[in-house]
């Protein structure tokens, strides 16, 4: 079956890696199904059963009839208890699963999963940060165009682009920690979240479950309070958009106008089934891509926090599908984004050229700011405007056509230095901030 | 690999029916690539090519194969054009896939799988449709609770619920033959849209492809006019709002207070893991949360609209995900409130005791227009209004109280008749136009 | 208060028109309750009650005084009642809002701002459809560049560009008239929607209620069918988006690098603060920044319909957010793009400089076309990718590389002609589908 | 202008208070505007400039003018900029705004509102955080049905309930601290982000720029890194998300079949304009009005992040309708929450009964449990299935029908104890967690 691209045999290793695939697979969940089960009989003391449940291999349970009886049942855990019961000696299958509910199983099976998940995520992370930390410094001085609404605005560096990408991915790193902890929590309630058939033991029997999976313990139930949740996809999307704004930059400077960037050349990508000669950025389609998909699955999550009562009538239903998709799009973001911040090919004769191009005009802000200095701002800004339209008309430099306006020496502000000097600063201040996130991540 | 729910192999089976998934299986995504090429040879009149073509099972292709090497190229197209060639003769490889683009051929695989999608939706709609009327006629007179905000607010029938029902899927089916006739459309423009490689000739092989494949032939290319893909995304969302409306009323006349009726019932359905005793409702979960799916996917349709020129980064590949995931929600939504509409259980003596539950303030609105004719009609507002805090208070019937303050005579007010006569009015109404709804779908 | 852009004095006339202000303006929407009051009791034959409301102008009621009783309430409607009944004789304030309840007044009020809304709407696509083919006609025969993934990839014309908005544009078009007839429908059902109060005579009622304010009369209360919200929520996101491919492509061919077309010129606009050589893409920004904004309001509108029973608990209220702001960032794209469709700047010469530019590598497809004649079109494809890449480490024209390797005949391959010929039929080919739709609109 | 209900004079004030209003207002965005220049002449020692501009009230800037500038100039700093300008002598004028872009006005002055509007929500989670509290611990003991699919499952207390409201809530205040840090931090850039017009004192006068308006200083210009508006915009809908699961929780408690809680009375509130005997949940309805609109603005503001180079077309544009809109949204909802919070009505004795409605089958999670000790897990769950649904045919006590089944001894099984303690100890143990959040906050 294949809804969703994600999952596709064809167009699935396209947008998440099979490392993050194997981790959302059906046999990882049940996996961590049987984990979870496995430390609740250890919670409660019965060493035998944890045993036994370690013992069964996920393979040992039939998915597709689990599947079959989930869509009478209504949810996947009465079929797979069922299942699992039939693997076990009768002593044990009365204690299988003893005070646990549906939602204790598949919570606490998913927060296993985004455990291993947000492993990958880190160890991308961490590859992303030191690959445009590096790109960043190497480029700290090359001059490169900046762009407002499309259009040249004034000189920046290479460099300080990349130190703007690198930021964005700190600052969603900067979050990780921290929401690790909030969100790595065990879920077991019990059918209305009291645990009321352990008695006065619920407390301790939850916190020696969590325990036993490495996993934190909530104070209260959290089958209705989807916060964690909301705040996991909030992140994803978050970190998913912060790669989307470096490949929205990666796609345009390697636009054939443009040029002054290739993605790194992979034999065999980025071709076309009708233009021999396309070299398409398949890295950065394929994190806007990921963008471009990323709020949905943020929008059933925030849905479904007006979660009534104890469980609530398919909201909670609608979050299965939500999360996981988001790792996926994410995993494949990150790869592509490793591959661009490690591998990306600067040309940086070509950033010199483009920075020539529109005659001067980049430097209109320090030309006017010069010019103010005689002339008031006012007057120093009408003055450039009008020039900048003829050099636009007649390809004259700028430098020039001022010239004939005003005596004010102008060559200091044709000069790229300052542009460069500035940007360097901002370049280094970032990549220290970056290194101080990544230590801690 | 399972990122979404719906490929799940554990809960696909719940949230989508198989027939959806077949139709959207990579299997029969190949097999309609196939028909595409299949029709783009005849419409060259390479009728040779065509046969081949046609000859191919969509088995003949290794699926893993071309997903690997997708992950690379960027599209599936190029992979699969590689591998059809491999298994044709070489006079025929080399005019195969000719003239097209990778984008014709996956939006073409793509509406050739909404036209069959749009055939179950209809057959599902239909006996939605026939199964709702049914209920509507059958309880035209039953007398229940009408609901404002949670709370008692006047009567209706239960027939009258069933036809607001039936009349939001009529709404819904009344656009199908519409956008039907807009969507089922095909996709042939080459690399960039104008068949440049046919010459002269590019409209009429357009329109010969679109023939051989039973599809209507669009006026200019729409590989970067996402209009269609956004209606078909937009309208599978509002079919699913309108199987919510009838969910949400399901689970909440189903609840253990109000008990007005049960979701048919199947065995093995509906129970807990924890709780023998419960019975949940299966369907209305299953709608509600295509319900809370159903945004976001529409969403990066949405999004993908800005497509750049003739060919986008990302965006396009962003919509692969969307509208399949929708059509898989639609189909697990129908087939459940095909089920509800079929067999819904209804408590016709629950629903009485109901109305009975709150001593007559049903009938306030119909005693305030009776009281009004003396008192005018703001006073009888506030007598009324403090009357039902009398009953609210006490549990006196609301008519002995008002009898305390009015000598108008208020018998009629709190007959149940003229307001099931009026819902039988509108219940008519709304099947009449229902009817004619389904007889042009 | 502005917590919208769209509300505020600073940017509000960025983002929308006044007239589409003024219809939405709160004055507007109780100038609409009363006509929808006077029309209520004129399908009750109080024509002298009719008479009276309508007499009443907008500005007798105290907005800021009903807004206090709102938030108070929970509704506008109770202290909107009150407010006119002080205005009316007491004999007419007995039976003013007779039979109607709050939802009929504000969901009617709506229908009749979207039907003045529309009217502005239809407006401008008239002006936008005739505008781009005139645009289109125009330069049928200018050659351009088109791009996929960013990359040049063939000849097409400006013309046939243009003709794939009209196309866009003409979509949209084409689904108005049949929106607007099931859309332009009235509300008036009472308390919970059977019009009991009026006994039998309720359809014919809503019949005439119906007629007197020139709206469709819907066969049963749609208070909980929302069907119609979503489907014109759909609808102007849909425009939007259709209007966001022109944007975008508009913002890149405005962008230094490519400088094929500018926006048109009005004193005045797209200066920067800091930078007087700037002329950004304004109509670009604006038409863009409403399709960023465009999904938002159209989930809240998909979310509102699981509206349980007779009126919701939040559902309903949330959606008055989201249809205005729809309206409302429609009307300043359609502003907009009705300003580039009829005032773009084209820059011929600098679309065939820029169609140079790779040497010609944009007839890459053509040449292996050629070649495969003779090489077989893998070893065609082959070869043009290998001079491509030498195409672009050195300069050297395509047409010459590949003389080096074949003695295939070239010239042809080389000829820009073709592709002007088969865009220019696909551009009549669509302006003569978007005047038939025009002519329906 | 009203195209949002927030910003309606009629429906404004009950969407979000007006303390919000007026942070968000216009009148406050200006002044906020105003404090930034002024902190920007500071940073750059000109404390004349700095007076100068700390003198201009915002009354003395005509913002219908500057937005009809706007509409125009395609940002509102331009108008702005020559507004000031007119009001300042000449050798001021001349340095007021230098260094500084149009997005380091609104971005700063955005954040500037942001805090103030933090503050206020800080103090409604307070006030609820401590509500809830006190809720919790009253209602510790007191009796409750849980329900899971809205169906009764097994007891809780209210107290429990409370506590896990106190608990989401909790969860989205721990997280408010870092974002607070994160968030209140300065923009200034200048037209491409590195201030190059300040040469080498670019950090520092950044640094003090911040300092002067007691925000943070962000290690890089952040105008396209939007990680920020993001990581707000989900932190509000998870506020809003939390506090509608108590939204949605009160409504149905309250509503008529249950009839456990009703909302605090406050006169003339929860009225219906048709009919006088309504209560409707007001606050739930506003509460659960902001959540279903909540999820609409955050998907701008994450479509708002895959931002072009140094200022991107549109979307920085399209993020100015979002956060404000959230901020309002939450304003609304907390200030009916805090009113929840603080006077719910709790009906102890209907709870009671309700417990007792459905004959026991509460309990028949811990009957099969104490069956299971002799019969087996299995037959123990099937024995109470079948006992369960003679219960519902025959309305006898389940104790009763399983006494014919089994001499096990079932007393201890339906004593409400054991689930009152359960409940008891998590309360306290989520009010524990909640009180240390607070003392953070």
């Amino acid at each position: 079956m294949s809804f969703s691209g994600l999952d596709s045999a064809l167009t699935g290793p396209l947008f998440a890696t099979s490392a993050m695939a194997e981790i959302f697979s059906d046999r990882s969940r049940i996996a961590a199904m049987l984990r979870m089960e496995a430390a609740l009989a250890r919670a409660q003391g019965l060493t035998g059963l944890a045993a036994a449940v370690d013992a069964i291999p996920a393979e040992a349970l039939d998915l597709d009839a689990i599947g079959r009886e989930t869509a009478l049942a209504g949810v996947p855990v009465i079929p797979f208890v069922k299942a699992v019961q039939a693997l076990l000696p009768p002593d044990l299958e009365r204690v299988f699963h003893r005070g646990a509910t549906t939602q204790d199983v598949l919570d606490t099976a998913l927060v296993l999963q985004i455990q291993q998940a947000f492993a990958l995520v880190r160890a991308d992370l961490i590859a992303i940060l030191d690959g445009l930390a590096g790109l960043a410094e190497a480029h700290a001085r090359t001059p490169c165009v900046g762009r407002t609404y499309g259009q040249h605005a004034a000189p920046v560096t290479f460099g300080y682009k990349a130190a703007v990408w690198l930021s964005g991915l700190a600052d969603a790193a900067r979050a990780l920690p921290s929401l690790r902890k909030r969100l790595l929590v065990a879920s077991l309630g019990g059918p209305v979240g009291t645990l009321a058939g352990f008695g006065q033991q619920g407390p301790e029997i939850l916190d020696a479950f969590a325990d036993a999976l490495g996993l934190g313990s909530p104070p209260i139930a959290w089958h209705t309070n989807r916060t964690r949740m909301v705040e996991a996809g909030a992140w994803l999307a978050t970190l998913i958009g912060a790669l989307a704004k470096m490949g929205a930059d990666v796609a345009h400077l390697a636009s054939t106008e443009v040029g002054e960037v290739a993605e790194p050349h992979m034999p065999g990508r980025g071709g076309s089934s009708a233009m021999p000669h396309k070299r398409n950025p398949v890295s950065s389609t394929i994190i806007l891509a990921a963008h471009a998909a990323a709020s949905g699955p943020l929008t059933s999550l925030v849905n479904a926090m007006a979660a009534a009562h104890e469980r609530p009538v398919g909201l909670w239903h609608g979050e299965w599908n939500a999360l996981p998709q988001l790792f996926g799009f994410a995993s494949g973001a990150l790869r592509e984004a490793r591959a661009l911040a490690g591998g990306l090919e600067i040309d940086a004769a070509r950033m010199r050229a483009n920075l020539d191009a529109t005659h001067g005009l980049l430097f209109a802000d320090a030309a006017a700011a010069a010019l103010a200095r005689t002339h008031g701002r006012e007057a120093a800004h009408g003055l450039v405007e009008a020039a900048a339209g003829e050099v636009r008309r007649t390809g004259e430099p700028l430098i020039e056509v001022l010239r004939r306006q005003s005596d004010e020496p102008l060559e200091a502000a044709f000069d790229l230095q300052p542009s460069v000097d500035a940007a360097a600063l901002w370049t280094e201040r970032a990549i220290a901030d970056a290194r101080a996130v990544r230590e801690r991540l």
